[in-house]
């Protein structure tokens, strides 16, 4: 796997660390303290502090692939990561997963009540959305459209929530690696490849680099997922910040029950590198930052 | 209330007949069964066959007034009514209401569990986003981002969310009739407000005719609920069908409790007065529909 090894002369933690404190600054300043009866408090506790803003970090870096608008790339990011959140805080409820610790803290049913977090979470959905279409000129409304198709697509019925739901039905069920692929690639995989697909929509890429881009998306979807399932079996619950081994506490089908553990490290593997393949095929000069966030992906240990 | 009388010649059971007929063809077009797991049941469970359809023929009626785009038109009433039919599902779980009648049928998570509801619900929230921002040159970039913006801003914690949350917290408290004219701005307000709003984005109204159907908006929005407190006192569940009597064995601060029965006629007639008075000044030479929908909306058993 040639195209696995760092491009030469690009340091991802210095490139995520300016990307991160200005995901942090906007999140900070869009998710509202003033939300009435404590629904803001509830909110800010989902989003701020704690995550590591892959998708987000996704969506900038392609942008900058394909020299996007930064200002709707920053928008996109946080409205992505909102969804990722207000999803957690659902799936975390006593109904779903029952969850009580999530990035080492109390999960926010536990913290707030759960009518508090239902409405967080639903609140977040709508936050997300509310960023993609302001009252701007500056981000073209062609822009803002595409962004809210996209990110509308990859939450719903045929994206993250049809995959939940594929999961619960799957409780104490024996999926072939066909159906796991199918819901992973609904419930985690969607809202990873449109992450990639809302940072190009800031911009004007070509069909090809679009094309290019949407592969790389869904591999490192998937690829991201089988490492989930892989770490939910070799990590502790201290160094994931939630709990650990709940897959099979569950019954839940995993990568792992499917393929065992090596087979599903051979799996990422060849994962990361048809999503490196198809970075060289997109043609964008510096796609670099997408690279290098793929192998963290592969390779993380949390 | 001169403005009160019903408009010469308009038959508002005709204009509503044709209109609710395309409203539940698009619905049920657009409310895929086909979600997985069982998701797209319980999702047309939650909208179809059902609702009064208020939200909806707010928008047309809007739309028509200022001659927008019909099938932008067609769209938004159909998220709205997404947005409505989610707030439902998710209000009526054990966390939040615990109610198990809605529309004389038992409610989503009674019929498909606690789990699929939630689901469901979210899954509502961004097909209603998904209507709004369709791949479809036929509705304007700047009209589906309008769509986008109004309908976000009415949901989330600003509007119909955070008036849940003020709800949540007034259990068993005592609120004033400004406290109680806020909670319920946002709760019912905001939303019955973005529905005229949104049917006027389909369109290109200028200023005056703008804040006019605001005001017309605002003004129909409180006295809907109203008169929905009034009904939840006079009426039995057979004719809501829901369950009547709650607020009261909730301990939900209403306008009955805070004006009493007949202070809040008086209140809904004097909310009547001035939405149709904005009409009277959008400047608009047709506003028929939206002037019966005001009247029905005050005069409604149900």
């Amino acid at each position: 796997m040639s195209g696995n090894a760092l491009p030469g002369g690009f340091d991802l933690a210095h490139w995520s660390e300016q990307r991160l404190a200005r995901i942090e600054r906007a999140l900070a300043g869009w998710v509202v303290a003033d939300a009435p009866a404590g629904l803001g408090e509830a909110m800010r506790y989902a989003v701020l502090d704690g995550g590591k803003r892959l998708r987000p970090l996704l969506v900038l870096a392609a942008c900058e692939a394909v020299h996007g608008n930064e200002m709707a790339a920053l928008r996109a990011a946080c409205a992505v990561e909102l969804i990722h959140a207000y999803s957690l805080v659902h799936d975390d409820m006593p109904c779903m997963d029952n969850d009580v610790l999530r990035r080492g803290k109390p999960t926010v049913h536990v913290k707030f009540g759960q009518a508090q977090a239902l409405l967080a979470g639903d609140s977040l959905q709508a936050l997300a959305f509310e960023l993609l279409a302001p009252d701007d000129a500056a981000i073209p409304a062609a822009v803002q459209a595409a962004l809210c198709r996209l990110l509308a697509r990859s939450a719903g019925h045929a994206g993250m929530a049809g995959g939940q739901a594929i999961d619960l039905a799957s409780v104490g069920r024996t999926l072939g690696e066909a159906q796991l692929r199918e819901m992973h690639r609904r419930k985690t995989g969607s809202l990873l490849q449109a992450s990639v697909m809302m940072g190009v929509a800031c911009g004007g890429a070509g069909a090809r680099a679009q094309a290019a881009l949407a592969d790389y998306g869904a591999a490192l979807g998937l690829a991201f997922q089988v490492v989930d399932d892989m770490l939910d079996v070799t990590a502790d619950s201290a160094t994931l910040g939630k709990t650990a081994g709940k897959d099979a506490a569950h019954e839940k089908p995993t990568y792992v029950s499917v393929l065992g553990l090596q087979g599903s490290a051979t799996f990422a593997r060849e994962l990361l590198d048809q999503a490196l393949k198809a970075l060289a095929a997109s043609g964008l000069p510096d796609t670099r930052a997408l690279h290098a966030l793929a192998t963290m992906v592969v390779n993380r240990d949390n």
